[in-house]
């Protein structure tokens, strides 16, 4: 990020909308990008130049000026992470596969407790954290953050033409740090877990609150734009129209088209929208994953799923075994997902909101399927066979498919198709998704199973024929690796151990 | 069960649809029952009473006479089982609460391997066991019955008007020994997994067939009838219309009208059908339960949801402790399951079909489960509340039930269901699945939670004000069953032990 900065007036009144603009050019490449107030009379201009090269930079309104810069080739920076397909990337093509975590309300914490949580942080194995711009008031979250995003007007409101210039500023060292890990923030732009009224703003402060936040934040590589925590729970304040604009809004006026999604309580965002990048779904419904990512056709991550704990609530109180088992299914999905925790504490401090100590069993865990992830060819895609394809293919497919099938296995394939399209929709789905088998591929390169509660005592594979492949068990809870099987191909009988919480991870030899 | 036997010509063709004919009377109570050649010139009319008294018979057609005889008050025989709203009940009251297994060619092993499956259900907690008449033929099971149920025509095919008396001789002297432990017998009349063609018959076959079975059986009382495994993977041979003929003939020709069902692979047969006495699903997708008995309101057994082994089938190979968290859901919906054991073995003995030895860990811990089941003042019904129940209400629904509510509840209720109504049926019901809880109560009498996955650290129960209860946390898996209140009632906070498999059963303290 680059960042100009010059003195002008002090301004004493509004302060968000100032007119102050500038223009970056290298080459071909041209990009207008808007400045804003910092405070103490410095007005400040940031820019993310794509490409290295010598860029010229010309700046206008409330303060002027012209000049340049040189960009340099990124030494380990990879770039703004995008979508690509069903799967992200840095700019530079290299593979991005978010395990994220949970930490709603990291920056309104004190100095010494944000400390504490980026030091959790860096011994953690999450390249991303979901965080939020505003304060969040709920179940154990009572304290008063250090700041808020604006000062106040007279009559106790929020005014949000004067954001507050400290905020700001504590803010974006928070997000240096995380950055600086080499963390992408999933920043969460508005939630419904307020008493400050943030979450009632009209839609007018609302725009300008995004206006302000995206000129001094769209330079920031490592960020992400999810609109809202729950959209759907903010409905007494913000119509659908209402999220429509924000969305349009947030991508208009973001000169680097930084990711952008957002995250539902129930009903999902529409991931089918041009402006949103990838799709960001709270739900346990993790069999779906393929249907999903088959109906967008976008990267899917699952930012909410429970979290691991003790508390009384339904979402905050799976054992660390099952959040890995969730980070299994959506791995082997082709999906990614995303962690948090929640254990009752006597201080009130829990990671999923406040941070300060990982204290669960599942991170590790994570770790290790992160190192697996991580040593694949490439991304994975989903991979439904057998009776969940059979499920989604009208008569005409079926029939059309039957050529292709051995002969011995056409009338069973057909008996299935003709009782599942009997089936009402409910019935269909929830039936469906008890018969689901967690596969994902790579290509011919790399195929991964989860066999979740599946307790083979073999299983046989059906690999190309002309490629050699070895096969590793995976234990994904004890965390090792063995090979059962080397320079296999074609169907192949495997001997397994019988037990559960396993997966199969097949790659070819070269 | 009455058996009148008389002496009569020996036949040599067709045996299976003679003319024989009994009416019973017992003051106003009058029933006309069909009666069987039993080989060797022996003519069989078998008569189940369903009151004490002296019963007048009068038999006519291949064989003549009349008598009577006394029937006792039963001494320790309940009566048949009976579907009473979404329960099941012997005919004198008694609450029955199936825990079966599956043991489906049971009668089509060996003597020795029979007696040692007897003597494993002695031991076992089950008190439903489904079988079929006919062998079965799939994996794991190509030993050739002893028996068929017909004599072969000279052209290989079946002779269904000629039983093949040696087999019904054996098979009703099995059905007696399971009878003797107490145990219903769920009898599987057709299913697909067949190399001899008894799936394969004729539509009138069937029914020449159907009618000696009821000739000969429809006296046993502990028999339901389940029309098939899998009906719809029987649609090669049997078209819907078919199975709705087997059906209504079935119920026509048992004059005790015994439980009847049918059992899915995929599409459910139409349990709203009026002969239809209880609703048998195979399926995983338990969190349906509450919505189908509210569908169906009939008794529901789940009565195939995966076996405990480590087959390389998906169906047959979940843990001990899958199969127990499976019952502990099924239960704590209101709803009845079925276990079935699949474990790979040298000698191919495979529980699930042939019987023999059990080796799993579930069935110790379903004999815990009956126990606390047996314990508890009668049947549960489910007890579906907050998102759930919302997700089943139109917004007429939901507008008439807000002033019910508390009022800060009420702003939140209606963000739900607005946001849930918006979903479209596959991705509601998907993602609401994932949102379940296993609640049943009996009345304000007792309430069973069933915590499955959720660690949770504390919970706050809801109890009418009016009434004392004891709070028991249970260890479904270790079967220990702890007081941690005594003398609760309203709403009141529990500590809990932060891990998952627990249930929390709450009785009224007299």
């Amino acid at each position: 990020m680059f960042e100009l900065v010059f003195n002008g007036p002090v301004l004493g009144n509004d302060w968000a909308q100032i007119d102050l603009t500038a223009e970056f050019s290298c080459g071909n490449e041209r990009k207008a990008v808007k400045g804003f107030y910092d405070g103490d009379g410095r007005y400040v201009v940031r820019f993310l130049p794509e490409i290295p090269g010598e860029w010229r930079w010309k700046v206008t309104g409330a303060v002027n000026g012209e000049g340049s810069m040189t960009c340099e080739p990124a030494k380990c920076a990879h770039g703004l992470v995008r979508a690509v397909d069903t799967h992200f990337e840095y700019e530079d093509g290299r593979t991005f596969m978010p395990f994220g975590t949970t930490v709603y309300a990291l920056a309104h914490q004190d100095d010494a407790l944000v400390a504490q949580t980026l030091e959790s942080l860096k011994a953690a194995p999450f390249n991303k954290v979901r965080m939020c711009v505003f304060p969040k008031h709920y179940d154990y979250n009572h304290n008063e953050p250090p700041f808020y995003a604006f000062e106040k007007k007279a009559d106790g409101g929020w005014d949000v033409n004067r954001p507050c210039i400290a905020f700001w500023h504590r803010f974006e060292k928070i997000l240096d740090r995380i950055a600086a890990m080499d963390i992408q923030i999933d920043l969460i732009l508005f939630h419904p877990y307020d008493r400050w009224g943030f979450s009632a703003l009209s839609q007018a402060d609302n725009l300008i609150y995004l206006d302000y936040l995206l000129r001094r934040l769209a330079a920031f590589p490592n960020i992400w734009w999810s609109l809202a925590n729950e959209y759907d729970l903010c409905a007494e304040h913000k119509s659908l129209a209402d999220w429509e604009e924000i969305e349009a809004y947030v991508a208009a006026n973001d000169p680097y088209r930084h990711l952008l999604s957002n995250h539902n309580c129930m009903c999902f965002w529409d991931f089918n929208r041009p402006n949103v990048t990838h799709v960001c779904l709270q739900t346990k419904a993790l069999s779906e994953i393929p249907r999903w990512i088959g109906q967008y056709r976008k990267p899917l991550v699952i930012d909410e799923c429970c979290y691991e704990g003790d508390l009384p609530h339904f979402w905050g109180s799976i054992s660390g075994q099952e959040m890995v088992r969730r980070f299994w299914r959506c791995c082997a999905s082709g999906a990614y997902c995303t962690h948090g925790e929640t254990f009752l504490s006597e201080d009130d401090i829990l990671w999923w909101a406040r941070g300060g100590r990982l204290k669960g069993e599942s991170p590790k865990r994570i770790a290790f399927l992160r190192e697996v992830m991580e040593s694949l060819p490439g991304p994975l895609t989903p991979r439904e066979e057998g009776l969940l394809a059979l499920a989604r293919m009208d008569e005409a497919a079926v029939e059309a498919s039957l050529p292709l099938l051995p002969e011995q296995m056409r009338g069973f394939v057909k008996l299935f198709s003709n009782s599942i399209r009997r089936m009402g929709i409910e019935d269909r789905t929830a039936h469906l998704s008890g018969e689901h088998a967690w596969e994902a591929h790579c290509g011919e390169e790399a195929y991964l199973t989860y066999f979740d509660l599946q307790c083979y005592g073999e299983q046989t594979v059906k690999l190309p024929e002309d490629k050699r492949y070895r096969a590793e068990l995976i234990d994904v809870w004890n965390m090792t690796r063995e090979v059962i099987a080397e320079d296999i191909s074609g169907e192949t009988k495997l001997k397994l151990p019988g037990r559960d919480n396993l997966a199969l991870l097949i790659t070819r030899i070269q």
